[in-house]
């Protein structure tokens, strides 16, 4: 697969999961999908998802870097998010927060078969009044 | 520069770091760099260095995945060190922990002159005995 269409093919995903459209997402997840280590395959996959929505309920993923190379996609994704309880063992209870996360995909295929996720949990705290 | 040069040059970026040859930064880092939105400059990238070693003297930079395009590096980085005093604000205190850091890189003319960076703090709280 070219970066070209594997550019396109990540930006679906992210409309996707901005779009709530998670029937489509067995389309760009493996069904042995591993996430930071934890063999989730696409259910569980879905089923994290469903959780961060769950917490986050206006939770949209937003490109602000995107690095490519063979099968390997690196993305700095921005969030603006109001969490409406706690996120990350953090007391957010519905204060807006704005943080980012650096995250990898090896894709195989056409499909995500392994992500290496980091969100900056530290910006997080320096924003939350207590 | 190619992509192939590029990764020999952020290899030897690390080493430099490994090796505590910090005279060798301006070398790497442009006087001007930039790290998560402050304009630290070489002078102000090296004070960061030599702050997180004084809290980790044992810091060593192992790179566990790679992907480079055209002038930017992405990087996941695995350390497994023995913080002596707090570190991200966590009363670490000699325990050995092992984190990541997914972190981003933009060069230009075969320098770093940008850095988006994120450390796996949740990782970090997971491993800590009170």
């Amino acid at each position: 697969m070219s970066e070209k269409l594997l550019e396109k093919l990540y930006r679906d995903y992210i409309d996707c999961l901005n779009d709530r459209r998670f029937e489509d997402l067995g389309f760009f997840v493996d069904k042995d999908a591993v996430h930071n280590g934890q063999a989730l395959g696409v259910g569980g996959y879905r089923a994290m998802l469903e959780r961060d929505i769950q917490q986050i309920p206006d939770l949209l993923f937003q490109i602000e870097l995107l690095i490519i190379k063979d099968h390997f996609v690196a993305s700095r994704l921005r969030f603006d998010v109001t969490p409406n309880g706690n996120f990350l063992r953090l007391p957010v209870n519905g204060q807006k927060v704005s943080f980012t996360e650096n995250v990898f995909y090896r894709f195989n295929e056409g499909k995500i078969v392994e992500v290496w996720s980091v969100i900056d949990k530290t910006a997080i705290e320096a924003q939350l009044k207590f």
